[in-house]
């Protein structure tokens, strides 16, 4: 995503009450952030916040933190949240390499969508459905680990299919097209864009038995 | 693939020696129709037998053996290997869901070439990666199981990672498209129409650790 560099991002982040200046303080104890024991589903790199805020209305009886490494792009989300009355989402600024930093065992999904597809070989490391990425996902994870992937790249959606196999996960969903699929589907700004422009949507839902 | 009735098709496979009328009679002791203790290949629903053929006249290390379950189908194999000299290819005429009646923990790899994709809902157990044909498929196995698959169709190729998956498959290399992969195939007769045509070779390599 281009990043445009937005004039008083912080003032912006920290007089929103959806932003989480210091989200490790509530480690292992988001549930009483929320004020309630509901699933807590996380977007990591959740970009401009449509679907974020899209499925955290849809979707009362769940809550949702959405992760966004970079400020100038959380401030768009927050614009939008500004006229919503969520009391089920907040956002978070980090690199998600250091999630296990904010959440002990307590995700129930966690929802990749339209990650950076890093193209070339060398940097495969850095795709979030990595083996160092999904291990430090295990640690989020409240039971089960649950991952739901979408993507219009077929090389991130090839490697992402091949990683998580290997770290023991199955599939319990796949989609070459999800549009066509007839599947529940809250679109992000990027997948509106590239899908109206006729690139399919992959998706993938993925499931590992911990416990 | 529409069947035509060909004439004579008993004579014809009769007459061929690449052709076992009964395989059964080999049942645990293929090495020694091969005559040595290469690899077995099997592919299931092998048509009109350009993958097979090819493959052995690729990697003479290697056995194969084709399996189909139309005569008439057959037969067009069998004439083009009339003019080959090989002897590390056999056909066979068979219903996949009972090829445990004809091997017994011989076979390397299988291949699934442009499987009928069986499109209607109702119609998934039919599918030869249905969870019915994996178990039939592990009686057959040496060891390790291997499963190597291709597809135009993206309803097979998704069903098929799900129903790998949950058997206990995972994932060594994936395509969504092949013939852009830089990746080692033969062309079967119906890859090659389809192909280029434009419809995207959908490339699924799959392993599950037995011992």
């Amino acid at each position: 995503m281009r990043l445009r560099n937005v004039k008083n991002a912080d003032v912006i982040l920290e007089s929103s009450k959806y932003y989480l200046k210091e989200p490790n303080l509530y480690k292992g104890n988001f549930d009483r952030l929320f004020g309630n024991k509901n699933n807590i589903m996380l977007e990591v790199g959740m970009g401009k916040g449509d679907f974020l805020i899209g499925m955290a209305e849809m979707h009362p009886e769940l809550n949702f933190i959405g992760v966004e490494k970079y400020e100038s792009v959380l401030v768009r989300a927050l614009q939008k949240l500004e006229n919503k009355k969520l009391n089920n989402v907040y956002v978070i600024s980090k690199d998600a390499i250091k999630l296990n930093e904010i959440f002990d065992n307590e995700i129930d999904t966690i929802f990749l969508n339209f990650s950076d597809p890093w193209p070339k070989k060398k940097h495969y490391k850095r795709r979030l459905t990595y083996r160092d990425f999904l291990s430090v996902y295990e640690k989020c994870f409240k039971s089960d680990s649950h991952i739901i992937l979408k993507t219009d790249n077929d090389g991130l959606f090839e490697s992402s299919l091949v990683e998580l196999s290997n770290f023991g996960y199955v599939f319990d969903q796949i989609s070459l097209d999800l549009w066509g699929s007839g599947l529940e589907n809250i679109k992000t700004e990027y997948e509106s864009k590239f899908g109206n422009q006729g690139f399919k949507i992959k998706y993938l839902n993925a499931f590992k038995k911990n416990r």
